[in-house]
C-alpha cells in the first residue's frame, strides 16, 4: 500500500529464541525524512548516531533490534550502532549516512554484535513489501500485540498510503524533540519507538511540520509509567513513488490532506501504544478543563496521569473522585473545592463540594468496568484545558517490572 | 513520661467493628502549640477548622477519628468538626476555642457524627497518661503497626520528656504550611497525622521554629506515592508541666537540646511512615548529590523516588541503575551519562559512563534484598544534594489500593 518501500524481519537471538528481534525498513529511492527524538539528557548510542542523519532530511532504510536498547554502553555503543548501519548498507549497498539505527530493550548490556551480523543476510534476503507486519513484532518488547495505522490518501485524484508501525509498552511518556536543533524542544519523555512511512512526495521540512503538528494530541499526551526512555525514537520517511508534485507545506496541494493523514496515524498509534501498556488494562481519557491557565491545565491534568492512586483506582473500577480531586489540588493548579466538577463518561460524581449520590456512583462504577473512559475534571477556574491518556496501574505492571523480562 | 498529658482511644463506630477508631489528647492546662497543614488546595473540614486555632499558639485538646477524612463533605462537613470539637470541649469542660480536630479515612462521605457523640463520654472516662498506645492504633488507616517515638529531654537539669504519634500509610507526600500565614510555603503535600506531646515548657514561636526546622529531614524527605492528602496535619503541644524557664528560641537555655530532639522524633516517625507505606517492603533512602544547583538535586531525587519503574525495582530487588539513571535524566536536572556514578550501599553500579561486571552487580542484588539501604546519585555536576526516602511499589500496595478497605 505506500509503494517503493519493503519491510524484513529476523530471529537474531538478541531475544530469547523463538522471537523476532532484528527489523529492517528499505525505501527502494532516498526518501525525504524527518525524526524525533528523546529530550532525556541520557541518550542511547543509535540515537546519537541517528539524529544527525535525519537532521540532513534524507534516509533510505532503518535498521531496528529489539532485546537491548544499545543504552549506556560507552564508546564500543556508539561503534556497535554504526556497525548495524554498516551491515544493513553494505547488504542494500546504499550509503551508511542514509541508514537510521534505532534499538529497544535492556539497558546497560554489550550488543551481541556477533548474532546481529550473522542474521543480516537474512534480514536483506527477507526485505518484502509485505514484510510491515513481521516488522511490527520485530520491535515488540513487554508490548502483548504489534501496533500498524493506515490511512489511504487522495492527493488531488492522485492515490497514495501512510503506514506506521510502534511500539510500546513500559517506561511510556514520550517527550521528543526534532533531529533538527532549529525547532522549541517539546516538553518531553518513553522507549517508544514509530516509524512512518508513505510514497506521497513530501519534502523534509514538510514531514517535520506535519509530526510537530501531530505530536501534542498523540504521542505527546500519553503516559504509561511517566519515565522518559534514552531511546524514544518516532521517524518518517517519504520515498515519492506515488508521484506528483512535491508537498512542501501545509498550503501545497494535497498538504492539509497529509498533514490530517499523519495526525491520524499519530494519534491512532499513540491510542494502541496506552491500550498496550504495561499490565494496563483500561485506556483512561483525561480532560481538564476550565483550567486559569495553559500550564494549569497541565499541571492538574498531568497530577492525575501520574497518580498511583488514581490509577489504582482506575485499575479496580473503584470511582473514587476523591483521588483525583487530591491530585489535582496538590498539582499547583488554581482549584476551589466548590466550583471543581468530576464526570466519569458524563456522570458527574462530584459538584459543588459535594459527592453524587450512591445511585449515581454505582453507575459511574459501571463506567470504569469499560476498557475505555472518560475523565473530566472541570476547575472553572478559567478557560484552558489539556487532555492526557493514560493507562491503569495494574498487578500486572508490577509483576511486569519488578523483574524484566529478558 | 510527659506530665500533664492523658490519652484515650475507643471504638466509636466509624471503621469497622473491632477496631480503635476515636481518639482524644488532653493536656491538663492549656498548652502552647504549632501546627503545621496540607497545602493541597482541597483541604478537609477539620483542616479548616483547627489551622485558625493552632494559629493562636494555643491549645489543650485533639479529638481524632480515623474511617471517614471528613474532605469534601460540604457545610455540614464543617458543621461536623464544629461538633467534635464542641463533644470534647464539653466533656471536658474547656473553651472549644483549644480543641483541634483530625479525621483520616474515606473521602466524601459524610462523618458518622451519631455514633461518634454516643462514643464521647467514654472517650472522656478512659483519658489516661498510659493511654498513648491506644491513641496511637485509634489514628491507624491501613497502617499495620501504630507508630510512636519519645525522647528524654535534660534541659539544663531539669527531666522533660517528647513523645511523638504518627499514622500513615498512603497519600503520603507530605507537604505543609504553618498555621500562621506570616512564613513561607513549604514545597507542600499526604493523610499522614503527627502529634508531638512535650511537658518541657516552650514558647509557640520555637515551637513553630523547631517544626519548621525538623521538616526539610523529616516529613518533607519523604514520600510513599507522591499523593498529597487533604487532611496532612502535624501538631505539636508542650504544657510546661516539666517547670523551668520558657525556651523563646533556639538560643534559650534547653533551646538547641529541644530543637533537637523534635527534629530526631520527627525524623524517627517519618522513617516508620515510610517502613509501614502501603504494601512497602523496603526502605529505600536516595541521595542525588553533585547536582548543578539546588533545584536540579530536588528534581533528580524526586524523579527516582516517584519513578514506578524505580520502584518497582526495588520491590523486585532488581539492582536496575538503568531505570535510575532514565529517571534523572529526564528530570530536568543537568545529566552526563560518562560523569554519573550510581551506588547501591557504597557498591558501584554504574560509573564512567558503563555498569560495573557481573560480580558487582551480584553484590548489589544482595544489598536491594535488605529491608532498607541507600541509593547514591552522584551526578558530578556540581556541589548540591538531596536525600529523600521512598518506598517500593509492590503487588500489596496495588492490592490495598486498587479497593480501599472500608
Amino acid at each position: 500500500m505506500v509503494k517503493g518501500f519493503s519491510f524484513s524481519a529476523v530471529e537474531a537471538g538478541v531475544k530469547k529464541p523463538g522471537r523476532l528481534d532484528l527489523g529492517l525498513i528499505f525505501s527502494e529511492k532516498p526518501a525525504a525524512a524527518a525524526g524525533f527524538f528523546t529530550t532525556n539528557a541520557v541518550q542511547a548510542a543509535p540515537v546519537l548516531l541517528s539524529r544527525p542523519k535525519l537532521a540532513s532530511g534524507r534516509l533510505q532504510a532503518v535498521i531496528v533490534n529489539s532485546g537491548n536498547a544499545n543504552a549506556c554502553t560507552g564508546p564500543k555503543g556508539m561503534a556497535d550502532a554504526e556497525k548495524m548501519a554498516g551491515l544493513a548498507a553494505r547488504g542494500l549497498k546504499i550509503d551508511p549516512g542514509l541508514v537510521a539505527v534505532c534499538s529497544t530493550g535492556v539497558i546497560g548490556r554489550p550488543l551481541p554484535l556477533d548474532r546481529i551480523t550473522a542474521a543480516a543476510p537474512r534480514l536483506i534476503e527477507e526485505l518484502s513489501p509485505d514484510g510491515l507486519g513481521s516488522l511490527a513484532r520485530a520491535i515488540m518488547t513487554t508490548d502483548k500485540v504489534p501496533k500498524i495505522a493506515t490511512v489511504e490518501l487522495d492527493l488531488a485524484g492522485r492515490p497514495a498510503g501512510l503506514v506506521g508501525v510502534a511500539k510500546g509498552s513500559g517506561m511510556i511518556h514520550p517527550m521528543l524533540e526534532p533531529a533538527a536543533q532549529d525547532e522549541a524542544r517539546g516538553l518531553p519523555q518513553a522507549t517508544m519507538l514509530v516509524f512512518l512511512m508513505t510514497d506521497a512526495p513530501v519534502a523534509p521540512f514538510a514531514l517535520r511540520e506535519a509530526l510537530s503538528d501531530a505530536l501534542p494530541a498523540s504521542f505527546h499526551s500519553i503516559t504509561v509509567d511517566g519515565d522518559t526512555s534514552t531511546n524514544d525514537s518516532l521517524i518518517i520517511m517519504a520515498n515519492g513513488a506515488a508521484g506528483g508534485p512535491v508537498i512542501e507545506d501545509f498550503g501545497s496541494p494535497g498538504g492539509s490532506a497529509f498533514y490530517g493523514a499523519v495526525g491520524r496515524v499519530c494519534r491512532d498509534l499513540a491510542l494502541q501504544l496506552v491500550a498496550d501498556a504495561d499490565g494496563g488494562t483500561k485506556v483512561v481519557t483525561l480532560l481538564a478543563k476550565g483550567a486559569g491557565s495553559e500550564m494549569e491545565a497541565d499541571m492538574a491534568v498531568m497530577a492525575v496521569a501520574l497518580s498511583p492512586l488514581c490509577k489504582t483506582a482506575f485499575f479496580g473500577a473503584d470511582p473514587n473522585w476523591g483521588r483525583i480531586l487530591v491530585a489535582a489540588g496538590s498539582s499547583g493548579a488554581r482549584v476551589e473545592t466548590d466550583k471543581v466538577e468530576i464526570s466519569f463518561d458524563g456522570v458527574t460524581v462530584f459538584a459543588q463540594g459535594l459527592p453524587a449520590d450512591q445511585r449515581t456512583l454505582a453507575a459511574a462504577e459501571e463506567v470504569l468496568k469499560k476498557p475505555a473512559f472518560k475523565v473530566t475534571i472541570d476547575l472553572k477556574a478559567g478557560d484552558f484545558e489539556r487532555e492526557f491518556i493514560t493507562s491503569d496501574l495494574s498487578l500486572d505492571y508490577v509483576r511486569i517490572n519488578s523483574k524484566y523480562p529478558a
